[in-house]
């Protein structure tokens, strides 16, 4: 039995690997969950992925499809009676479906990070208790509120939806009294949270992984390029010195363990003059992790299915240098020209209906033997 | 355009590249048809898997299953409708029914392949006529044949069967004439071939992929080791000359252009004192190219996806030594431990009984970046 460090802490629950055989269960069947489905396969796992909408990304290589909302309790039932382990794919899921699940099956990774992760002003609130840097926020439940939080903070700011906001979406830049009114308007549509926008130099983000034994294991950080809200690129190594990188791997570490947690994470860290800032979370495997299904051996969603059954991790060393892109609506055009590219692996969703900021497949561009930067 | 090198026939049909979405049909449901249903579904490909026996391997990891007999000529119609392309697994595929299919849909690599593959004395035939030396063989149909063709080839010699023999199984060696009982057992039971047995030092086999505009691409060779007739483990980079891998390389590339070749083809290749001789091919993706899966940015399954549906191929350079081991019946006991060896992956095929020699996964360990022996 490996002994524990002193920083995973003693209350994880120990659990039995699963065998080969047992059956996998995805809340949600969109890439991400396509890609777990695929890795599960490799390792032995049958799956059973759980989607509202027919004929999702993921079903084509899962065992099993059951489709019906999450809010749909016998369902959910049926569902937990039939897997083994369950997992969700998007932290949009709501916590009441795995609340219902969890009665009868362990839901991996549990339903704290989920809740934390839902709501920004949880999850800013989360990181400070945890002893980590986070750019200054506040909580905006009215105009009020609102004026009240950019008298502290100052501009520029940025007023987000507290909950379900993603790729940009319900959000306000605020760099001045001017942009005031447009961002009244966010907090008329729920409770919101203002957040210092910060000047950094780079985004990166690392992926981590942690099992049944509480030892987190994290790939090396990827430097990541936004477009309107939307990830378009990532690359490893980061452009990090060392010390930066070995904070940055710490702060996931930190995460993982104040959560007890189990299965991979993806942690969106600022890089800024005054030292690094953690910006999210995502209790999930995370885009900018798809650089790993060609850089590692041991990729994101093997490691999430490693760890959510009680196997051993993988080993997280990266043997190349990649760069990642995402294929985003009319991208896909130029997907079978990219495959005529040297060292190039194209990813594809096998999504029917290509739309405008859609993510339809990446590509990962291998540039070389691993190297630091 | 490309420009066709001198090597390549102009016969070669050129086909438009299939987009994704399109349905690749894939003759046999075992491991191999798993893995290369996953590359398929990778390049945004649907999959259609077509096997006797209910839920296979390869069902788990594709859109649609037919379940009939290669026999059943109304299946195998229906089959060819809803399908794009179609590729077989193994080899023993009946060559009537990829006739049969052959009139709706093309089927890649063609029946002539199958053909010549499922018959060792026509696969011998056909390699001495293109020029590459074969350990010296005769036909045996009686007793009588055999007499004779052990007169010509002499002790040590291995008498086959001509067709459906894998695994070691359907032989019989013939080290003097104590063993000429027992050989002519085989005899009886249908045609033969005669072999002289090879003293070699060491076996060798290429991967080797020809796309839709007939240009050959192969993979590093992989050293082979068997136990009990069995492949037990492939290693790369092979213990190989320049000289000897460049004649390997040229050996898999000529059987390609002669048989104007579509799609990824296994040349098992003898190394002796007195130079390179082919042992056999398989007409699809094999057992030895398994190591691609962890040691190349394209591996061998989507490489033979890429070449069935017309798109570019794969770039084939190994990044990673890799050390890929079967894992054979009870082997499947270890895999659990395995998984926590490092630069270790598994891939397990989703088998549910445990059969003395049924190949239950593999293993590759990566054992760094990419060096020549």
């Amino acid at each position: 039995m490996p002994v524990r460090s002193a920083s995973s802490p003693l209350t994880t629950e120990r659990f039995a690997p699963l065998p080969p055989g047992a059956v996998v269960g995805i809340l949600g069947g969109g890439q991400l969950g396509r890609m777990l489905a695929s890795a599960a396969a490799r390792l032995g796992m049958r799956t059973h992925v759980y989607a509202p909408d027919p004929d999702p990304p993921a079903a084509q290589l899962s065992n099993r499809t059951t489709t019906a909302d999450f809010e749909d309790d016998e369902a959910l039932r049926r569902f937990a009676d039939v897997v083994d382990v369950v997992t969700y794919e998007f932290e949009n899921v709501p916590v009441e479906a795995v609340d219902r699940i969890g009665k009868y099956r362990p839901v991996r990774p549990g339903r704290q990070a989920l809740a934390i992760a839902q709501d920004r002003f949880e999850e800013k609130s989360f990181l400070r208790k945890s002893g980590l840097c986070v750019a200054r926020f506040a909580n905006v439940e009215s105009p009020q509120d609102l004026a009240e939080a950019v008298a502290s903070i100052g501009y520029p700011s940025i007023l987000k939806s507290r909950r379900f906001g993603y790729d940009g979406k319900g959000q306000a830049s605020i760099d001045g009294p001017e942009d005031l009114e447009t961002a009244v308007r966010i907090t008329k549509s729920g409770s919101a949270i203002l957040e210092q926008k910060i000047q950094f130099s780079r985004e990166v983000s690392v992926i981590g992984a942690r099992g049944a034994h509480g030892f987190p294991v994290c790939y090396d950080p990827g430097e990541n390029r936004h477009q309107n809200g939307i990830l378009r690129e990532t690359r490893v190594p980061a452009r990090l010195a060392a010390g930066e990188r070995a904070r940055a791997i710490h702060m996931a570490g930190t995460i993982m363990d104040r959560l007890d947690y189990v299965g991979v994470i993806g942690v969106e860290i600022f890089v800024t003059p005054d030292g690094l800032l953690v910006n999210e979370f995502a209790p999930r495997v995370h885009n900018s992790g798809h650089w790993t299904l060609n850089g590692c051996v041991v990729d994101q969603f093997e490691q999430h299915i490693r760890a959510i059954c009680g196997w051993p991790l993988g080993d997280a060393r990266r043997h190349s240098d990649v760069v990642m892109s995402n294929l985003i609506g009319s991208d896909m055009r130029v997907a079978h020209d990219l495959a005529a590219c040297s060292s190039t692996a194209i990813h594809l969703y096998g999504k029917r209906d290509v739309r405008p900021g859609r993510k339809m497949g990446h590509v990962n561009r291998v540039t070389g033997p691993a190297g630091l930067d």
